[in-house]
């Protein structure tokens, strides 16, 4: 049966191909890669009608008219970031660019660009071998690595559809068999593991590839680009589309390179449907690059900036151009959203086709974008850890908490299991530091990520969660890493007054089970929402546990008992990310450890139950970095000798500083004291009091997850009873 | 004759002070303090029409309704930042806006509102003894300083203007010898001192005496306002505008108290106004109002914070209410300037008053407002050195340099001549540290100035100017440095392209003499205005000089050979601020010394003349810090044993670093190099050469400055000759 079945299958993969082979060589019009006849008769029809839109055609003209008015120049490679790297891709840029202007205005001028350049790269390109300054495996020709080379083609692809028809039959031949005839083959062939690689550079690849086969009728390229470079589906686009998002489309590199990779998939995806509409590939697997458009934006701040967990360069936000892309195909694709209007108009930029078209038509009706709490599960099949994401307020002021509890997430993944971040005011407010790189900034190490990438931001200690013993999660050992996931313990956003996520990973060290949970509870006693964080750390064995808090901001106060190294610093240790760390000042406090810092407009209090064997650690970041590479920012770390462990944090925003009208008020909070009442394997109990004698009584579940199971334990002398994984006693 | 012109000048004043008695006493109508009856009028008809003036009038009326709901509380003062301090605070606020609602909407739950509490501060206020928490000369007694105090009175004041004639008679003289009396008592002979003294405390104590005489009908109080409570002028609000003012409008104190002391400033001026007509007081000493106003504007950057040398908060912006009222009133008084309105916009508030409506009604004509270079000179002659302002560029990207050679500036003012500011971008880029202080926030030192205002913010080396052996200038003495001013030596800003300001100190140690010269000059091989800085210290002796440049921004590139001292950090030097500084690096430069940084979208570079003796250490702040009160900021110092040395320094923006679409560009500048080529009594020449064979020579006479006089001097073997105090050769 299954042999039959088999061959069913590839029977019917036969007759989709064959299929493909009449619809491909079928001669319809021209453009039909991302912007189609259909589109380039609207948008003929709508220059001076809508402002996004007229923008985006103006701004082309003008990008395309000053390369017009300007020398040609298609240089000999020669760097991996200076000159020549900046002209090719500036000349890919204006190709496109060109090519659509030609399609709209009809003037030839563009088309003639188009044709004279590629002309130029078409005896330029064979005599090309492997770019001087070529480093590791994806040697690239016209760039250092293929990566760029494939962006080229995607672009160039672009152009090439938009004069094709124009073009005399002489200079097609003369550009097909000097450029892309062989650029195709050295993907294709050359580069072939890198094309069927299941990675954004892989998707990059097959949406050159394909979008080349559609430019040039060329089925096997299409194939290919579909099914891998053997056409068996073990790579290709919808391989990708299969692995590379979990089926909530969370992307598992993490929202940074989600980012980067959506690009490739939605052009690809729109030259699919373009040309091969019976694929329904916006439809396929239920709709998954809708999915990883919303997961992507719901993986920003209210600010637009992308939560910087895993390698991440924090100034990137919505704004970028991939997510302009990414928003309008949306927007055109899936029922136009009106939510993504207001994106769009913080964005002020659309696509110059049919899709930016229709944003800019429909932005007047434009409402707000609302960012959901939600849990987005890691891996193919879901069943891979995942992120939970607790919010609070509009976007004008929003409390966000996430937790990662996600795979290792590639080459770029850090090792920070239940490691947390928290944003409030539109700013940060407990920070991920990222990656150390200033993008394509040649002085700095090229403008590629930093040494202390890999040495201080990837490291445990580098995030807000447990490191024990100094040593970073995993041995800091990607191969171990890649082995291991978190898991959601529970996830609840159902009451927006109490919202949780608690999560477990037992792998990070032999021997030791962390657990984490967070709430955000809103009360009417308290002015705005705060963080109940109970991290259980559980071993038979003593372990060092070091939880630091990278707070954001200035330190206003503390109840901790401190010696300062004010006049001699030192690191405060020797590896794992340790040795970046000056020791500031360490001390102890009596009872829960308090500390106070300003941020913006608004106090911010840690309390954290402890006691006096709990040292408080003061560290900055910056030592052993003579490169003066990474950011000197702070954190309060809490280290705790024991076995089993429990840290539990109250987070708790609050009061107004106006410098301008110079008011201060509530520079106290209302959290007073934070006490961890019981710890066992089968629950744990936290007391929280505050001023007008609040007292709650958090209590979680250890267990296993169920939301019906019936616990009970004593704590402090007191029987709780209560069904479900958590419950709170107000 | 002398005595004769005297006697006259006497008999004048009498007559004088004869026709203000019969203005004051005359019945004329209320409110006629800062709003009159025509004022109300115009209000009572505006609302509804203008957005401003309706935000400004529900805004009242939200904030006095919220009140009226509430229980009414007139504390026993306790605390000096505490409740009853905010409490009586809110109550003067709430009283003087309830006052002007009454008047414009004769709804008599206002002036209740007013009476009550007026009634319940006649019964609190004859019980008070000086306030508990007072110290130093000038006690409370409602607060903990008069100057609090005096701010009630100029509220309140206003407010019992308003509700005059509605009260009953017994209610008058309840609240007049309850509070009123006493209070006037209070200021005018106990604080007598204060009252007379020429410095913001004494302007609001005039203004409050004065306010509450006209609202009492007393001329007494009224001529102790304006002519000292001796009422020989020896103090009294005219001498105040006579010596806190330069003729330029410069107040003495620099902008950040600037905005504060030109509240009374304008209030009680628009008192008189409404008063004593015939005054003029809007025209006394050639508008000096509106100078004063205009001064402190262009003491704002673009982005609307004040420029932070001598002690300021650096949040402060023209956003501040201060500024609104005195927006609203010089734009009501002095012409309508268009420019103003502009302004208004940002600050989105008017004063609820007939100015506020006036600005408020022509809100829509909005003109952008010009920021200009200038000088502005210090001193009540304007004979006590100043401020040099070279800006270049509109509001949307504006380079600014500022440098200062005034006078010391009263107890606020820092030991730091020719020190420089330089913004760009919207942002600091060359910055001054302001003081520390977390204002009001009750945690950092109630609120206070910090200990370290004092320690480290005030002395010469948390400054970009020079430190010579390791001691402020004028040895941190206030005493010495009141005696000192620096001096212009020459300003030029005639030539957009080319603008100059040098300025001399020879005070500020005993046997150096000090000369900085800084040029901003445009040229069209360089993207964005350069600055040329050429530091001159001159002794016969052997000194230690540094100079260190506070840079803001990451740096990116440095040709310093250093060591670096990442993994023990020791501070730089014992006192005088050195003590709060880390030495993190030190090395030399071959040849000139380059440093680049980023800050925000564009790259900064420092190259400085040097040779392999002049050492060069990177610092930052925050070393003897125990409580965490500094912010831990970068800078770079250039250090030179030598009699006579000359620090030639120019600063570069350039490129762009874009990282949303990962662009950067020309990360290095065009400037390559700069040597001192000569320097003399007589001149200095500085060679500066670039790319694409950029070379300029540029010669600064250092003798007496003359447009007029001819220079001539011989540099690296070339003879120049020139006319006037500098010379580009380009």
């Amino acid at each position: 049966m299954i042999t039959n079945g088999w061959r069913l299958r590839n029977l019917l993969l036969l007759l989709v191909v064959a299929l493909l082979t009449f619809d491909v060589t079928a001669q319809r019009s021209r453009p039909r890669l991302i912007v189609t006849g259909q589109d380039v008769g609207l948008m003929k029809t709508a220059v001076g009608k809508y402002p996004l839109f007229d923008a985006a055609f103006h701004g082309a003209q003008a990008k395309v008219d000053t390369a017009l008015a300007r020398p040609m120049d298609v240089p000999q490679p020669v760097d991996a970031g200076g000159y020549t790297h900046e002209r090719h891709k500036q000349n890919y840029t204006e190709m496109q660019l060109a090519g659509i202007l030609y399609a709209v205005t009809g003037d030839e001028k563009y088309a003639r660009f188009v044709r004279d350049m590629l002309l130029r790269y078409a005896t330029l390109y064979p005599t090309l071998k492997g770019h001087p300054m070529a480093s590791g495996e994806a040697t690239g020709r016209l760039f250092w690595q293929t990566l760029n080379e494939t962006v080229w083609l995607v672009h160039v692809a672009q152009a090439y559809d938009c004069i094709h028809d124009w073009l005399a039959r002489a200079d097609r031949e003369k550009i097909e068999s000097g450029i892309f005839r062989p650029m195709a083959a050295f993907f294709t062939i050359d580069h072939a593991k890198e094309h069927d690689r299941i990675h954004n550079h892989g998707t990059w690849t097959v949406a050159a590839v394909g979008m080349l086969g559609f430019a040039l009728d060329d089925k096997d390229l299409v194939e290919k680009a579909l099914y891998g470079t053997k056409k068996d589906k073990t790579g290709g686009f919808l391989r990708q589309l299969d692995l590379l998002f979990s089926p909530d489309g969370y992307y598992t590199e993490g929202p940074y390179y989600t980012r980067y990779a959506l690009m490739p998939f939605f052009l690809f995806a729109q030259a699919i449907e373009n040309n091969l509409p019976d694929l329904k590939i916006f439809e396929y697997r239920d709709q998954i690059l809708k999915k990883a458009f919303y997961a992507c934006m719901q993986q920003t701040y209210t600010n637009g900036a992308f939560i910087p967990f895993n390698d991440a360069l924090k100034e990137k936000s919505f704004l970028s151009p991939e997510i302009v892309l990414a928003l309008d195909i949306t927007y055109a694709r899936y029922g136009a959203d009106k939510g993504l209007l207001s994106i769009a108009h913080r964005q002020n930029a659309v696509m110059l086709s049919g899709a930016g078209l229709a944003v800019a038509r429909d932005a007047g009706e434009a409402e707000e974008f609302v960012w959901k709490s939600m849990e987005l599960r890691d891996g193919a099949n879901g069943d891979e850890g995942g992120i939970g994401m607790l919010r609070s307020g509009g976007a004008d002021d929003q409390s966000l908490l996430l937790m990662k509890y996600t795979a290792h997430g590639q080459s770029h993944g850090h090792y920070d299991k239940l490691a947390i971040l928290y944003y409030d005011q539109g700013r940060e407010i407990l920070q991920d530091y990222g990656s150390a790189r200033f993008i394509n900034v040649e002085p700095k190490f090229g403008g590629r990520y930093l040494p202390e990438t890999r040495a201080w931001a990837m490291q445990t200690i580098a995030h807000n969660t447990v490191t024990v013993d100094e040593q970073s999660h995993f041995q800091g050992k990607i191969a171990t890493s890649e082995k291991y996931h978190g898991d959601r313990h529970f996830f609840s956003d159902s009451d927006p007054d109490f919202q949780i996520v608690s999560a477990k990973v037992n792998n990070t060290y032999k021997g030791v089970q962390m657990q984490r949970t967070v709430a955000m509870v809103k009360d009417p006693r308290i002015s705005k929402p705060i963080l109940i964080d109970v991290f259980r750390v559980a071993s038979k064995d003593q372990h060092q546990y070091d939880l630091p808090f990278y707070y954001v901001g200035h330190l206003m106060a503390t109840n901790v008992k401190y010696t300062a190294y004010d006049k001699m610093r030192l690191p405060l240790g020797e590896a794992n990310g340790y040795q970046y760390l000056w020791k500031e000042a360490e001390g102890v406090a009596s009872g829960p450890v308090k500390l106070m810092w300003l941020n913006g407009q608004r106090y911010y209090s840690i309390t954290s139950a402890a006691d006096s064997t709990t040292q408080v650690l003061f560290t900055r970041i910056g030592a052993n970095d003579p490169n003066f590479n990474l950011r000197n920012e702070p954190a309060m770390m809490l280290r705790k000798k024991a076995d089993t462990h429990v840290f539990a944090t109250v987070l708790e925003p609050h009061g107004l500083f106006d410098p301008v009208v110079e008011t201060s008020r509530d520079a106290v909070g209302v959290v007073q004291a934070v006490r961890v009442l019981a710890s066992t394997e089968v629950a744990t109990a936290i007391e929280i009091t505050g001023k007008n004698s609040l007292r709650w009584v958090l209590l979680i579940a250890n267990g296993t997850g169920s939301e019906t199971a019936r616990h009970e334990m004593t704590a402090a002398g007191v029987r709780y009873e209560w069904i479900g994984n958590y419950y709170l006693q107000k």
